[in-house]
């Protein structure tokens, strides 16, 4: 089925590709490491720029640090169809998490300039720069689509020293960023082949996920108050104990998420101070991290989120600290582009489902900018970011086959 | 009523001392710090020594740097009455814990000394070193003691480089701290005058408490361990939080103490691995004091505490770890003392009432090794360990007097 009009989907060398990029960043657990700018994140990109070379394709690259693969259109004024994901990873992350969305879409190009087949728009495969947040979540995709601001480099909370002079060192300057922003009515779209990183696939035994839409998410720091007395000559009824409000606070916070069934809390962190073993915490900063997919739900969660914090403060005799640092809005992927993705799932014979995405991908940042679809390939038992992050071979091919006819689709050129 | 025998507490020498004292690593918050071994430390060690030089007393330091001043018996084999306390502090600390009782001791021999009374026991004035555990907890008396062991300079599970380079700055050779141990038939007692740091006394207006025993303490180290899988994309029920399970292990290890009305329990802290706002912890370290003034009960409150941690960790399908890092037993006081004392209170119309003391002092480790007691005066409040600890001078003046008054009597020179 790969053949339909002689574009032949070259098995073998997407492995190969993935092979050879596994290794860079390559951990003792058999994860990668390669954190935006760093050493093996430079390397990737050197490796990634030498196969777009050796593939023929155009090789550009812009101020935020995103690296792109192009295949021209012969037509005047074509639009660009955008199709990628990300190489860095997060700290022992997986080899698929990001890489299978990249190395997919050059095989797509590389696929289709073999076939020699002419496209009605320019089709780009995009390497986006720090889309796991080492430094800035989604710092490629945000400056590509304009919505980087001052505040992200120069922000004042915060020492962006290193994150700067990270950027300088991969030979991107900082103050430039505006630059990389383009133009919506020179795209024609934005398709990201991912792996799920959930275990609903794996479990159902279904081929491709079709996403409908990305869970908007809400991050909060709550830090509680208490008072830093010697542990054991306070009385019982004077301590005040923020780290044991902060506890309780998230023993409900956890109660709580059993009334939003597609919502989710985590609180991935608690930093206590003084810190004393034989003092009472004064301190208990957390943050939490609140998804929906449905952004009414996502206000109610947070809003409910905020009055508990308060009550175990209040509860506690302690004063209470909130502070939303981060809100990403729900996204909508394209009813046009699940349609086509849908029917190509149909004509392949590949079993398909309709699915929230419950982590953010750059699609999530392209969507209000351009049409933007994600297909989704399913992890084994939903693990992901991890060593043991794994997807079947025979689901990467068949994850990309889908690409590749989408976008022969959208050409019209499709079968 | 301080004529007695000629013997005049010079209140005016003593207040002078004390407000010197406390511009000695004064912070701006009013506090103190003099972490033991700092040069705020050391500053404090030349300036006691020279007071202790200009009262015309013998000096003396031992090969764990606590310093002494020493009003010689005259009869040959005297044994020596030890008095004292510690001049380090916590970290912005107050000015009365510890300093009160090492100042109202020097007090007693200069007025003992010049009321020309000879003693049946060599008084000497002690300031052990780190009582405050900057380093190691009670190294001074442990010195003295002979409990210090090579352990505890020489700890293979951590780094004592630091500790020793501060112990040889100090003059102090660490490798010679066994030469600090003294003959316990060449001690008659000890004796500690200090601020009580709760507020029972301050409650109930009571000027001087009566020690009768030091609670034993006990401190455990748990982590749990849980899974790092991605916060949003794993399934709510295949979640394994070691934060959530430390979480309400902290809610019910509150709860619990409630059945011990005198116990204590106190989690000051919680480390949190990987700390990712987005990541399920995979790791929550936590250490957790329990004291208890009854050594049966204190047991019982640890086999409770392990248990909990064992339940919390097998509902939360984590794993744990436990370790004792510190037991200190429960401390009785001398019965002998203990009357002593309350005769004199009794004879100077001082109110008094018998108490556990619920934080550990030098006392603790010196009652095993020769009959010991504590004089406990009134924290404003029960403040302690702040800039704002405080206590009246008048209970100074009080506690000074209890403790001459003691000695006097156990010199059989008393009134």
């Amino acid at each position: 089925m790969m053949t339909l009009l002689g574009t032949h989907l070259n098995s073998a060398r997407l492995k190969s590709d993935f092979d050879e990029l596994g290794h860079i960043g390559e951990t003792n657990e058999g994860g990668v490491s390669r954190l935006a700018l760093s050493n093996e994140d430079l390397e990737a990109r050197a490796w990634f720029a030498g196969r777009i070379e050796d593939a023929g394709l155009f090789f550009r690259d812009d101020e935020v640090g995103n690296l792109s693969g192009i295949l021209h259109s012969p037509h005047a004024n074509a639009k660009t169809l955008l199709i990628g994901s990300h190489l860095d990873t997060v700290p022992n992350g997986g080899k698929y998490n990001g890489t299978v969305g990249v190395l997919a879409g050059l095989e797509c190009l590389r696929a289709i300039k073999e076939a020699e087949i002419e496209l009605p728009f320019h089709l780009e495969v995009i390497n986006f720069t720090d889309d796991e947040g080492c430094w800035q979540s989604f710092f490629g995709s945000m400056g590509l689509t304009g919505t980087l601001d001052e505040t992200h480099i120069n922000d004042i909370r915060q020492d962006n020293g290193s994150f700067r002079a990270a950027l300088f060192r991969a030979g991107i300057y900082p103050n430039r960023f505006r630059f990389a922003r383009r133009d919506p009515d020179s795209i024609a779209g934005y398709l990201e082949l991912h792996v799920e990183q959930s275990d609903r696939l794996c479990r159902n035994n279904t081929d491709i996920g079709v996403v409908t839409g990305i869970v908007g998410r809400t991050t909060c720091n709550f830090t509680f108050y208490g008072e830093a007395t010697h542990a054991a000559t306070t009385r019982r009824e004077r301590r005040r104990d923020a780290l044991h409000g902060a506890a309780i606070f998230i023993t409900r916070m956890y109660a709580l998420i059993e009334e939003f069934p597609d919502g989710i809390f985590n609180c991935g962190n608690v930093v206590v101070k003084p810190g004393g073993f034989n003092v009472i915490p004064a301190q208990a900063s957390l943050r939490v991290e609140c998804r929906h997919p449905d952004a009414q739900t996502l206000k109610t969660m947070e809003r409910r989120l905020v009055q508990l914090a308060q009550t175990c403060a209040e509860e506690g005799k302690l004063t209470l600290e909130t502070e939303v640092v981060l809100h990403r809005s729900v996204a909508r992927m394209d009813t046009g582009f699940i349609t086509r993705i849908e029917q190509v799932c149909q004509r392949m014979n590949y079993s398909y489902e309709r699915m929230v995405s419950l982590a953010g991908h750059d699609a999530q940042i392209l969507s209000p900018f351009t049409p933007s679809a994600m297909i989704f390939i399913p992890s084994v038992n939903g693990i992901s970011q991890t060593p043991d992050e794994y997807t079947e071979w025979e689901h990467i091919e068949k994850g990309t086959t889908v690409l590749l006819h989408t976008i022969l689709d959208l050409a019209g050129t499709g079968t």
